[in-house]
């Protein structure tokens, strides 16, 4: 449990690239995996091309613990993700027997065409990720998690799977307001940044509810007592700025 | 005006990796570079870590017309884009005479500290993003484009420097709601897309109005008679579904 564990994101779509589709996925993962202690360190959104989806897939799982994908697992030309995961394994890819057998109980006749067959196409060796509710499965294929683009259908998909990976040390977070501007405590917020490298110190300026340019301060850091020491500190920066 | 202008984004920032900040830049930039004919061809997300920031610029810069940067140009320790881009191009930083006058005009006494003067902070040949409204300029050096994080400032950067932008050949686009679920028309669709190699045809599921599985069709192209050929066809086999 000692161990940091990393993952990166690819998101796959045209859709997404064009400003047709705007993701709803990069923000749900983000936070998912905070939650459940898995670093995200990289979010990566590519086109449907696979080359494109190869290249990026071997990035990111050559450098991170785990990879997920969300897009491109439906029943059309432009769905390509299974394809791509299993040329980036070099390993062979066909229906999967258990789809296929629940596809024959959901679809009937023509229904059960070649088009909805593609979604059973699964690579060989990869650990399927479905329930009763989702129709063409993800799945696990070494430390690359194949999910869904249509959020509510991703979303369950990370519910199944995420009790089946490793977590590392929770990253700890704190934040405060300083009701100041981020140019006033941009001097003094750097010298406790570099008194506290067991920690990560962000700084986020918004507009107030009195449209007043604001700060919010976060700190973050896996050990409990380098959080509080490092939020002493920024706490009477802040007090320090009222005065 | 016969060429195909390609771009890629960066999104740095530890905040939208650890789910704090949901982004909302990457579908504006995707719709905006449509509009103007760039075809944003790939995303990152990064953290605040200069090897990192760095070396997602030297992969994009050389690979794509434009790349945009959005985030990390602020007046604290976590803002480390500009530096990360001089180091990029291999070129020097350091306080802009002109943006420093204008701060000074601006901030008076105390208030033009350490921290502001680190806004003014551009790499050398870099040429301003800039109005009377941003504080914290953007610039472009090279063909990067590095803008501010905050939506609205980002936004009002973009309307600054897409008229010097080259733009290529617009990449035109049709859409039609097929009434029937994607597994229908996975097959006769691939027939359509194997026959019209000129357009790219992109098939979106969703839950319609009765919340029965639909389907959105999308043709685009960048020639006007081969999008409208394949649109053609699209329009008979959903026609074609209706009998």
């Amino acid at each position: 449990m000692s161990e940091i564990v990393t993952a990166g994101l690819l998101v796959i779509g045209d859709e997404i690239l064009s400003g047709r589709t705007k993701d709803k996925n990069i923000g749900f993962i983000a936070e998912y995996l905070a939650n459940i202690a898995i670093d995200l360190k990289e979010v990566r959104v590519i086109g449907d091309e696979e080359t494109e989806i190869v290249a990026a897939l071997d990035a990111l799982r050559s450098r991170y613990t785990y990879v997920f994908t969300t897009g491109g697992i439906g029943p059309t030309h432009d769905d390509i993700t299974a394809d791509s995961v299993a040329r980036a394994f070099g390993v062979g890819i066909d229906h999967h027997p258990g789809v296929v057998a629940r596809f024959r109980e959901r679809f009937t006749g023509q229904d059960l065409n070649e088009a909805r067959l593609r979604m059973a196409r699964i690579p060989d060796g990869a650990e399927l990720i479905q329930s009763a509710t989702i129709l063409a499965p993800g799945f696990m294929l070494g430390n690359v998690i194949v999910m869904a683009g249509v959020p509510s259908i991703m979303q369950a998909m990370m519910d199944i799977v995420a009790p089946k990976l490793k977590s590392g040390v929770k990253m700890l977070s704190e934040s405060i307001r300083a009701n100041a501007r981020e140019g006033d405590i941009g001097g003094p917020l750097r010298e406790i940044a570099l008194a506290h490298p067991e920690t990560i110190i962000g700084s986020y300026p918004f507009l107030d509810e009195n449209q007043k340019p604001n700060t919010n301060l976060v700190v973050r850091s896996r050990d409990q007592a380098s959080l509080t020491a490092a939020m002493d500190a920024v706490k009477a920066m802040v007090e320090r700025l009222k005065a």
